[in-house]
C-alpha cells in the first residue's frame, strides 16, 4: 500500500501540531505519510518529493511550517499535486508571519492554506481528506459520516453543558 | 454540460478579482457557475447551494468575500465538499481582516484559503483545477503544460529584460 | 419565564470568558439562557435558534466566538433582533482574528461588538441590559444603580490605594 | 417630535461616512438628531449631551470617531443609554487605531462597536432600530421587510451578474 | 508641600506597572500623588481632578491605562497642562491597543505618549521631571547626574559581561 | 532673540507634515528654529546640537521622522531636555513602523511621542507649549485662550452642519 | 569582466524599486547582473543560479520579492554566499507580509533583510558593496566618501531649507 | 589576535538570545568580542566603537536590540563595515517593534536585518561568517561543511521521526 497523502515538516518540534491530523487520516483509512525536511536546510530532498511525487501515486502534499515559511510554496513550485500549507503558531503575532509567508503566493502557483491556529492539523488533514474524497465515494460518505458526529457531539454538549432557563 | 466548480461572490464589485480565474478555468476546460450570493444578506440561498452541490455533481465550491468575510466558512458548514476561500483586498492592512476570517476556521470545517492579494482569484482556479486532477489525467496533464508554459514565459522575461553583464 | 437573552458560545471552553457577564444578568434579574452551538459544527440547530427567537419571546442575542468567529454575524443572519458579539482572545495577537471577523460585517447585517479583552463578557451583558432598558424602566434604574455603585468602589479604591501627598 | 437616536460626530468631515445610516433611519421613521462635538475639543458639550440624553427622550446613542476615538467611550461614561461606536478609516491599517479605540473598553462601560469599514454608519443605523425594534412592533416589521427586500436585491444581482453555465 | 506631578491610573491592578517612576520622582525629590480613577467609571472625579490641576500648583498629570485608554485624552481634554501618557501592556498584542488609543490625539489635544513596554513608568516619570525641568536648574542638574550614572553603570555592565578578546 | 523649541526634521520631505505646528508657534509668540538633519546621514551634526541645545537656551527639541525613525531617540540620548517625537505616516500600515521606533524607547531615555496622523506636527507645537507654559504664565493663559477658541469653533460647526431635529 | 554581485527579481514589475539600487553599484563600479526569474514559477532556474554563483566569482546574490516572498530563501538554501533580501511594498499594511517571509528564516540559513520602504533597492546596493568592501581598500574608500558625500548634501539641504532664527 | 567580528548589545539580558551565535562563531574559529552598550544609554561609547572599528581590524558589526531598537541603525550611522541587526523578541507581537525599528532605515545607511525569531542570533553570527568568506577560501569551505552536516542531520531525523508507510 503506498502513501496517498504526504506530510512534510520543517522540523520535528512541529510533530504534536498535526497529531489530530494523523489521527484523522488514519480514522479514514487514508494511507499517509510523514517527513521532516526543511525547504531550507535539505532542499533537494523537498525538491526529489515533490517531484516524484505524482508518479508514485501521492495525491495530496502538506507542507507544515512556521516563520518564514517556505516549505509549502516550495513544494507547490515543483508540483501540481494540490499543496496544503499548515502556519506553525509563532511568537509574532501567534503566526502571523507563518500565515502570511504562506497564503500570499504569485499568480500561478497556489497554496491551500489552514489556520493558524491549533486546529491547523487536523483541518490539513480533513481537506486532503474532502479533495480525496471528489473522487472516492467511499471517503465522501465517512466525511459526512464524521461531519454528522461532530455535529451530534455539539448538540450533546450543548445539552450537557449550556443552560436552559428550566435548570436554573 | 453541468458545473463542476462553482464561485459564489459575496458581492457582485468583487467581479474583477476572479477575472484571471474564470479565464483559467475557461482554459482548462472546466465547466463552472458564477454565483452573486451573500451569507449575511441571502443565507438561505448560500445554504441551498452549499447543501445541494455534490448531488448535482459540483466538486469544488470557491467562496469570494471580504471584511467579516464569512461566506467561505459558511458553505464549508453545510457540504464536505472542498471550499476554497479567496480574501478579497480592503482597507483594514489590505485585507488582514478577509485573511483572517477565512483563514482561522475552527477544527473540523476547514476552508483552503489562498492569499489576499491580487492573485488570489487565479489562484483559486488552478488549486481547484489541481483537486480536480487528482482524479483528472487529462486535466494533471494540462496542469503540467500550463506550469511548463508559465516557467517558459518567466525565462523569456529574463532574457527580454534581465541584465547580463554583456549586454552593458 | 421564558429567557429575553440568549447567549450562544461556539465552544465550551469558552464559557470562563462569560460568567461575569451571566452574573451581571443575574443580578439585574434579566432571564437569560446559554447555548453551546457552533455556527460550523451545528449551523443548522444555530439557524433555527436565531430565526425562533423573536417568536419565542428572545429579545437580544449574544455569540460569543473565536479565530474566524463567524457565529454573531451568521445569528445576524437570520434575525433582525439586535446581535451583541463577544470575541474571544486567541493567540492571533490576543484576538485580533476573532475582533475582525465580528466587527467588519458588511452593510445591511450589523453586530454589536464588544472587546476581544476580559471585560468582553460581562459588557456583552450590560450593552444587552441598556438594549432592554430602552423600553423598561425598572432596568434603567438598576443599571443606573449598579453604575453608580461602580463609581463608588473606584472612588474608595482610590482612598484606599491611592497615595495622596500626606501619606508619604 | 423628539430626537430618539443622536449621532455624535467628532468632525463635520466624517458626515459623508454617515450618509448612508441617516438615509436608513428617514426610510425607518427613527426621528434623529446628528451633532458635531469632540470629546476633546468640546468636552463639556459632551458630557451634557449624554447626560441630559435620557431624560429628553432619547434611547440610543452613536459616537463615530476617528484615531484615538474616544467619543463613543466617552458617552458611554456619562449614560447607561445603549452608545454605538463607528470607528472611522484612518491611515493607520484603514482604521484599526479608531476600532481599537473604540471596541476595548474597560468592564462596566461597554460600546456597541460596528466595522470601520464603509458598511459602519450604515450598520450603527439598522442596529439602533433593532434596538428600537425590541419594544415597537412597528419597527421590527419594517426591519424585517428591508431584510427581505436587501435579500430580494440580492438574488436579483446574482440572476442578472451571475453565470449559469447555460449562459456561457 | 503640594503635588507638582500627579499619577492617575484606571485601575489598581496598573500600580506595579508605575513602582519605577514612583521611585524616580521619589529619587528626583519631585513631589509626587497617585490616584486611581477610571475615565469610563468615574468620569466626574477624573474632570475635576484635571480641571483644578493647574489652580492647585500641578504641573505635569500622567495617565496610566489599557485597552481603549482614554485616561490621558480624557485629561488633556480639560486642562492645557502636559499630559503623559503611559500605555499598559496587554494580550492585544502586547498592548497596540492601549498605545494607539493613546497616541493618536486629534489636533488641538496633545498627550505626550511613552512606550506600551517595562519602560512606560519609568520614562513618565522622568519626561515629567524633564518638562518640570525646563525651570528648574537644580533638577536639571539631577537629570543629568542620574543620566551620567545610568551611562557609567551601562559601561561598568560591559566591563562586566561583554567579552574582549583576551578573556577567552 | 534665541529659540526656545528646536524642530528637527530626518528630511526636507517631512516640512509640510509640521507646517500647522510652526504656524502655531507663531501665533503663541514661542520662538523656533527648524532643522534638516538626518539621525543616519548626518549623525555628528545631531549630537551637537542635542548636546549644546540647554546651553544655548532651548527648552524642548521636536524629533520628527518615519520608518525606523530614530531621530528623537538619538536626541534624547544626547540631552535632558523633553524631546518631543512625531512619527511620520508611512506606507507600512500608515506609519506604525515610525511610530513604535518612536514610542518604544527603554527605561531612562523617554520621548514624548505624539500621533503618526494627520495632527502630528501641530500636537507636538502645542504640546511644546504647554511644557513651557508650565513656567511661563502669559504662555498657559494664551494656550487656554486657544483652546476656548477651537472649543467655540467646534460648537459654531455643530450649530452649522449638525442637524437637529426642527431642521428637518 | 564578470558580475560579483547578482540581483534576482521575482518579476519585472519590481525592477523600478531597485532603480537607485543599480546606479549605487555602477557609481560604485561593481559590476553586476539583474536577472528576472521566480523562486515558484521557475524554480529550477534560480536554484541553477544560487548554486553555480561562487563558483563562477559571484560573491553576493539580492533578492526581490513581495508577498510571500520565498525568493530570497530560496536563493540562500542553496548557497553559503550572503543573500540580501528586500521585501517589495504591497497592499498587505505596505509589504509586512514581504517582510515577515523574508526576515524570519530558520536558524542555519540567513538572509540580510532590508527595509520594505522605498530605500530598500537602493540599500541592498549599498549593503552588497559593504560586504565586499570587507576585503576590497578602494571600495571602502568608495564607500567612505559616498557617504561623506551624502552627509554634506543633508547640511546643504538644512542651510537651505532650515529655518535659523534669524531668517523669521 | 584580534576580533573581526563585534557584537554589541543593548542589555546583558540580551545575551541568552545570542549563545548559538557565539558558538557558531568559535566553530568556525572567527574572533570576536562582545559588548554591552546601549545607543541611547552610553551614546558615546557606542559612536567610538564604530567610528573606530574599520581601524583596528573589525570586518563586521553586529547590533542587538529590542523595542526601539536603534541599535544598530545608530552603528551603521558611523561606519561603513557591514552591519547586522538582530531584533530581540518583545511582548508588542513578539518583537514586531524591534523588526521594523531595524529593518526600516532610510536610504543610504543599510543594516542587514535577520529575524525577530529565536534563530536571529545564530543566524546573525552565520551571516557575518559569510560575508568574512566572500575572501576567505578556508571559512566559504568551513561554512559549506557546516551547511552540509545540517543538511545531513535533517534527514538522519527524517529518518527517526519520520513515518514511511511501511513502519505504521
Amino acid at each position: 500500500m503506498s502513501a496517498i497523502v504526504v506530510w512534510v515538516l520543517g522540523s520535528d518540534s512541529d510533530l504534536p501540531h498535526i497529531e489530530d491530523g494523523l489521527a484523522a487520516l488514519s480514522t479514514l483509512d487514508v494511507p499517509f505519510e510523514v517527513r521532516i525536511l526543511s525547504a531550507h536546510r535539505s532542499p533537494d530532498a523537498v525538491d526529489e518529493l515533490a517531484r516524484g511525487a505524482r508518479a508514485r501515486g501521492v495525491r495530496v502534499l502538506i507542507g507544515v511550517a512556521g516563520g518564514a515559511a517556505h516549505l509549502p510554496g516550495v513544494l507547490a513550485a515543483r508540483t501540481t499535486l494540490p499543496v496544503i500549507g499548515v502556519p506553525i503558531p509563532t511568537d509574532l503575532s501567534g503566526g502571523l508571519d507563518s500565515l502570511l509567508s504562506i497564503a500570499q503566493m504569485p499568480a500561478g502557483v497556489p497554496v491551500a492554506t489552514v489556520g493558524s491556529n491549533k486546529a491547523g492539523g487536523r483541518n490539513a488533514a480533513l481537506l486532503a481528506a474532502e479533495i480525496l474524497a471528489t473522487s472516492d465515494e467511499r471517503l465522501a460518505v465517512a466525511l459526512d459520516a464524521m461531519r454528522a458526529e461532530m455535529t451530534r457531539a455539539v448538540l450533546q454538549r450543548d445539552r450537557d453543558k449550556g443552560r436552559r432557563l428550566e435548570e436554573r
